[in-house]
């Protein structure tokens, strides 16, 4: 196996370089004091540094339940396992269905498309249109896989926003097979208009729904979770405990701590949301100006931003190796596609960049064609 | 694949119960002011709550290839990998080697016989003796297999110190069939009198050698870490940036900060030892009084005590649901056999529980006798 080009780019750049290419969360806006007066709180207490149970502290899973609760998906801390990063929690469950095939949406997360491979998973691409995957396609797939991994809030790397029509004709396939659906859900809370509700709201015993704190507080405490039913998060908690025997205590318990006010949060989330929008239609409007033969779609949320050149002959895979040089750098598409297929496509992450950064990366990725 | 015995256990107990089952290190001896100090050092600093490389923070890295180092192995950052426990570094490992055959101790660390089910790796376990294991055995399994797994330090769960004359046989066994030492070392800093060289010290390209925070200082921080070569390394590294993309960024900095002043982690590591020591002798002196009829060696460092009774009829896995009525427990030793034969040993942690606690506990298990 081959490591993410990704992962590779981020160790490979300098200071110097604009990167377009991670999914870093803006290291401004992270609410450093509100954290710390958590720690300061908790950090006295012994309890805290000692070893948790698997299932992660009890404290915590009330309160992300508690958040589900309140948007109208019925949720215990029995519904809820916690991991080491949402990253975590998609290894799990691929060593779980070990072996087994699975629909994904094309293009689709690298991180989970690696899982998939380093677990014999087989993977069948589903087109991704502007609203969701292709209906008629998924079903095909879907039919004769009854598992599917979907990303329907602002996927990575599309940007891609399911309609309510789609969420209810793949909530409906999946029911109609008595199938399973994992539905990744990290940028949901980043929305710039509205939440849509998440597709396992009306199927809660045939999914598992992944959460992350990692783009909407901070990546470095390394917690994620999975909602799911009683039985299937028993199911998992064993191989939980097995890779890791629990997530981070301290990062449990600061989180603990810190959603205790619940408005902080929001308030936080907000703040969010507000820099994101604007970086968004930002990045959006400059690529016009700059990059016109780019067509793209404005996002509704989340941190990507996705599109292709109108010459369906430039190789994204190729140019990038220029931008190197020039010291700009984003992730060719063909990287999101299960046979990594040349393309003309990029991915652009939008919130780790300065607006003028913005500016110049793009002008510097003009230069280069 | 079922739960571990021992983590379903430690749900299962109530706070009346005593408990002798757990590898909990003494709460009492954590070092809270010290950690929170560290703590309040770093928080401010937004980065540390940001993504980190997968390898982990270059100055932790160099803090433990330092130690390494002035112990006379010699190691640079390049050969540590840092894991969220060390429970990951063994779960990367059975990764690695998924599918292989693997020669064991027996009894061997349950967590990790239960990791190498789960990633089908053939278990053939060797005896045991007080020094380490069987040598004759030991060749006629490794040679075959090419891959061991042992605990030469304080074993757990038998506590068994490996003597110098086994290190050497082991080592030459391992040079011999060019194969590989996996040496789990989490114990080695809890030493009573003296710490023996690694085994992997004398066949660096042909080792990884695991180590941890949690026994040491605390367990919650989910540090641990895999010493190799470079090249090994960065083949594990793949591995591991699937599976949570990165070890908790908050424990790194703060551990970082916290061995930055060595005197301070080396007068905490003599502290732990000197008072596991006297629970060690408690321990062993209580069992001789209470329960003459259980023999066992005491231990040299680590945390466990372990011995049979001379009545080898006795089921100690049927006796402990006798003593959990009584609200006493510890962990029978059909568990860290291969095949749960049943017998009449038993594994006994002596670090979480009280002078009071040892002796009541003991005469509660001589009363289900």
């Amino acid at each position: 196996m081959k490591r993410s080009f990704i992962r590779e780019i981020l160790e490979a750049i300098d200071e110097e370089t604009i990167s377009f290419a991670g999914g870093l969360p803006s290291q401004n806006l992270f609410p450093t004091s509100d954290l710390k007066e958590a720690s300061l709180k908790i950090l006295d207490n012994p309890k805290v540094y000692q070893y948790t149970i698997s299932n992660g502290i009890e404290e915590l899973r009330e309160q992300i339940a508690l958040r589900y609760t309140n948007e109208g998906f019925a949720t215990t801390k029995e519904n809820i396992l916690i991991t080491t990063g949402s990253q975590q929690a998609m290894y799990i469950l691929a060593k779980f269905f070990e072996n087994k095939d699975i629909t994904i949406e094309e293009p689709s997360y690298l991180g989970a498309m690696n899982i998939f491979r380093l677990n014999n998973l087989k993977m069948d691409g589903v087109k991704l249109e502007d609203d969701g995957v292709n209906i008629e396609e998924f079903e095909n797939s879907f039919k004769n896989r009854k598992l599917t991994y979907l990303i329907p809030d602002f996927q990575n790397p599309s940007a891609t926003t399911y309609s309510s029509e789609k969420r209810e004709a793949v909530c409906n396939i999946v029911k109609k097979y008595d199938g399973i659906l994992i539905e990744d859900s990290p940028y949901s809370e980043l929305f710039f208009e509205k939440k849509m509700p998440y597709i396992s709201q009306a199927i809660p015993n045939n999914s598992f729904l992944l959460g992350s704190f990692s783009k909407t507080l901070v990546p470095s405490l390394r917690i994620g979770w999975i909602r799911a039913d009683e039985e299937k998060i028993k199911s998992l908690l064993i191989i939980k405990e097995s890779i890791d025997l629990h997530s981070c205590g301290i990062s449990q318990y600061i989180l603990a701590e810190y959603l205790k006010d619940n408005d902080k949060y929001e308030r936080h989330l907000q703040v969010i949301r507000d820099d994101y929008k604007e970086k968004a239609l930002y990045f959006s409007k400059q690529l016009n100006l700059i990059l016109p033969e780019f067509k793209h779609q404005t996002p509704k949320g989340g941190m990507f931003l996705y599109g292709g050149f109108e010459d369906k002959k430039i190789d994204t895979f190729a140019l990038v190796q220029e931008c190197l040089k020039k010291k700009v750098v984003y992730v060719p598409a063909n990287q999101f596609y299960i046979d990594k297929v040349p393309n003309s496509e990029i991915r652009f992450n939008y919130t780790h960049s300065s607006f003028k950064q913005i500016e110049e990366g793009l002008k510097l990725i003009k230069s280069c064609l």
